[in-house]
């Protein structure tokens, strides 16, 4: 078999051996009007992928070929796809369907959809194959044609990968919560969702600060538009800040060992800590009273919706904005080296994935 | 000694015998140009009363006058005092003092002033006594004049005196959150708090949706402006209602004992659960996770701000808003029987004690 019955992916076999990456076939969804099929170019690995792959989110089906920050060429388009013709660049992010008919959906909060489909380890209904949805690190991804956007032409693809999935989702959340001009915005954790948090919230206008608990990515977080790095090593970090921050976004993997009354305390009155890493383990002990003395909240998201991504691509495309990355070549070893630089946070800030012409030579 | 040198109240003596109540005479702060004194008519008994001095807070200075919703007459006002004149019917409610100095204070959130001092049991600052403030189950009440408001003829001392506390400290939330026509918002718990938020929200024109473990509430709830009564003892109450409320106000004490993704599951995309009351035991443990599905935030206030304090009086007085109250003459023993009645949950809905004439015959 082959294009179009089956794919090619880098897939895992099994949660207790999660950095072992096997070349294999799997079935995509049915082809309905609406799909798009794209021959992909790279890959951007997020640390979604990671999570799942080593059972720190639970359970994932297996085998498993994740990637959700995907970048190629359409190569076949349903008779029902009005916005991409065959031969467009385009991206798949996180998100691969969604009814389109529910009230978060008639809202442009098709994220929200509580009949979404992520783009790998999600079931498809029979009516659409019947199969897991199967990620990036492949030959091809077969994705709705609301869930595909076009690229900018001056964003390099290896870039706009990560922006599918680690840039729409801060993205998002810094747009909903009327970051710009006037606001205090601190970023916490400079990896790949604070990367492009910092990138996006300076573009908005905004004063960005960065809290990050590695010094050595003070100059890292000052070139992509930060104003002030806080290290939060010093056990007394907080104290200047109090009542500063109009947003917090939290990128950061280790939110249970944060004292999140510190970090509460730095918000100005009203503000947010919001919450876009989604670790494997629970919030540190909470109290409503940590709430009261600033009446601030906490909150988190979920991605971001079709016109943010177009919004944030526009931004990007205008601004020149250019994510800070490394590219390793997909093979089974790539895989197994991206997803350990991942786990063990040597990332500096995001992998994408390329040379799949050479990994899929027959496609 | 007697007033003004003295005040006279009535005073525990310990958090391990917290429902024994003495009358005893207590040293005001000094008096300063801005300040009023007041001869408390009545005083409404809030649930921090109960947490103060039973321990659930922590530890509190002994011995302690608690009560901050105390309505009376002014007897004398500072030269520097222009809103209050002697003989002026006002209240004061669960703060005292505060910079108006500092940034919140500046932006009509010294309800946020780092350095507020709170109504009873904090200790005010050697140039102003150095004494410990002490609330209203007392002959008087010593308060700066920004903390003290005037009360619309209208509205009855009794039915006024809960406002000063539970009333702002639901008003402020919903009108911070915007509630009004077209929203959807949840109330959870009815009792002093949530009566006043049920009955806030309905003036504001939301639809209210009142949640509930207490199903004998619920023509209380419904007298008070709720259109829908949700029993939250079903084990499934909360699938009905996925998507739903753009705004919960959680009242409850009992909020450790919540499935809290239940409740997060009701709110509409970027809804917020916002906590008003202060139990004594932790949130239920969190993930992030928690807050993705409908991009949800939870958060927390503290009373409110002078201006919110008028626009709620005004609010009540212009649509004739009744909170239900049951009276309790003040004495030593009509203290106990009130703090037990809130601490056993046995309370409709509010009591506030009365008949200080009586109680203080020499003043």
């Amino acid at each position: 078999m082959g294009y179009p019955d089956t794919f090619e992916g880098f897939m895992v076999q099994s949660q207790d051996d999660w950095t072992n990456f096997k070349k294999q076939e799997f079935k995509p969804k049915k082809f309905q009007e609406r799909d798009i099929d794209i021959e992909i170019e790279c890959c951007g690995v997020c640390g979604s992928d990671v999570h799942t792959i080593s059972g720190g989110w639970g359970g994932a089906p297996m085998p498993l070929c994740v990637g959700h920050e995907v970048i190629g060429k359409a190569v076949k388009v349903g008779d029902g796809v009005k916005t991409v013709k065959v031969g467009d660049r385009v991206g798949v992010g996180a998100q691969i369907w969604a009814c389109l008919e529910c009230k978060p959906c008639k809202t442009d909060n098709e994220n929200y959809c509580p009949n979404k489909i992520d783009t790998y380890g999600a079931p498809y209904p029979e009516e659409m194959g019947g199969v897991i949805a199967q990620g990036g690190y492949a030959s091809h991804i077969r994705a709705h044609e609301y869930f595909t956007f076009k690229i900018p032409d001056n964003i390099p693809s290896e870039e706009a990968a990560p922006m599918m999935c680690a840039g729409l989702t801060t993205y998002s959340p810094l747009v909903r919560a009327g970051v710009g001009p006037g606001k205090k915005v601190a970023i916490v954790g400079v990896g790949g969702l604070g990367m492009h948090a910092i990138m996006w919230a300076n573009a908005l206008g905004a004063e960005v600060y960065v809290l990050s608990h590695s010094p050595d990515k003070e100059k890292a977080a000052k070139d992509l538009g930060a104003k002030e790095f806080i290290s939060t090593v010093d056990k007394d970090w907080a104290k200047p800040w109090a009542f500063t921050f109009n947003f917090m976004l939290n990128t950061a993997d280790a939110t249970h060992q944060f004292d999140l009354a510190a970090y509460l305390g730095t918000l100005a009155v009203n503000g947010q800590m919001h919450h876009v890493g989604l670790p494997d383990k629970p919030l540190p002990e909470l109290k409503a009273q940590m709430f009261a003395p600033n009446g601030c909240s906490m909150g988190g998201s979920h991605i971001g919706s079709r016109p943010e991504m177009f919004a944030m691509l526009k931004l990007a495309s205008e601004k020149k904005l250019k994510p800070i990355i490394e590219t390793i070549p997909v093979s089974e070893d790539g895989c197994k080296k991206a997803v350990l630089g991942v786990h063990n946070n040597e990332v500096r800030y995001r992998y994408t994935l390329t040379d799949f012409n050479k990994a899929f030579p027959n496609r």
